[in-house]
């Protein structure tokens, strides 16, 4: 059985309920209690040394990260829909995979915990890097309805969360509207699920 | 032709270079002016948008981000060794690429920065983040002589620069012993080659 360790409020997380839901896995889903700072005790840090959400497990195996999570469900029952085996298809989501990994969650998901979580954070800087992803995504977008391959993948699921909920680190999505247009999509997409915030009104 | 985009002194860059040198694979060097600002000028941009070395193409193909032409030149050139296709396998691999896109970008990666090359940094902050996914990495490699597979990967190559530039990041990796001794064990690959500060005398 698939079991997700989960907080419904994390981005993250949401990426890997959205695969889950779209390849209709069944699975548990086991809250962490993350403002009671239970990803940072031992036994959480067990499953996942670096103390952060998701993590999920499936038999013996136990991933980390969001990304990570994302490339073994797509691979392992998505067939080729979601994550090609071809290297040139999935060096091209590998790129956004990276993307997700560090400009989008040190960008809008970084405002978004000091604006609205009141975490530690350098908003101002975290505003900026939002600022430049989403211009590139925005060029990057024009003429695509998708980041690659002409149609959903891992790619978008893994870049979609901090992108929607960017609103809520005082990031405006204004200036981007083939960013708004592709968030759209991905909010219609069959078996999408919301999450708190999410889908918002655009 | 393949052709790489590269600075000599860009451990992302030196993550590439090592992988085309144990594949073997001959290819064309582009140096870019990184001091001069040619990254930020319209026909770098035109090849990736994000301003970002290195970047390579292979034919039509044009790749942006280390961990992705790793992925591409594994998985196109390497058959199963550095990227295995087994949905487990990749996802293990997939890990560190995030943790290398991410943690050790903004962790020693952005250490160095701010003090070898005087850049924008917060040097503390990114000091930070080093000790706290050294600490990690040295935990897995804990009866490890690689990250994944018991074998060299990409998970290893991606990973590698960053930790093993550390040192000129004012980042010691003294309490790391086991770091130590996998940056010694990347070094000692058949096909390992140089760059400006590595290997260093341990």
């Amino acid at each position: 059985m698939i079991k997700l360790y989960d907080v419904d409020l994390s981005g993250n997380c949401h990426k890997v309920r959205l695969l889950l839901s779209m390849l209709g896995l069944e699975h548990e889903t086991v809250a962490v209690d993350l403002f009671g700072g239970e990803h940072k005790r031992p036994a959480f840090l067990g499953l996942n040394p670096m103390g952060q959400v998701p993590v999920l497990t499936d038999g013996d195996l136990t991933l980390r990260d969001s990304q990570a999570i994302l490339v073994y469900l797509g691979r392992r029952y998505g067939g080729d829909t979601w994550l090609p085996g071809d290297a040139a298809d999935v060096a091209r989501i590998a790129q956004w995979l990276s993307t997700a990994a560090n400009e989008l969650q040190n960008g809008p998901g970084a405002a978004r915990l000091g604006v609205a979580f009141d975490l530690p954070a350098d908003v101002p800087a975290a505003q900026e890097v939002a600022a430049a992803v989403l211009a590139v995504m925005d060029g990057h977008l024009d003429g695509r309805d998708w980041l690659e391959l002409d149609r959903p993948t891992v790619a978008d699921l893994a870049c979609y969360p901090y992108v929607a909920l960017a609103p809520e680190g005082e990031v405006s999505l204004e200036p981007y509207p083939r960013v708004q247009a592709w968030v759209r999509r991905v909010e219609a997409l069959p078996g999408y699920v919301p999450m708190p915030g999410l889908p918002r009104e655009g």
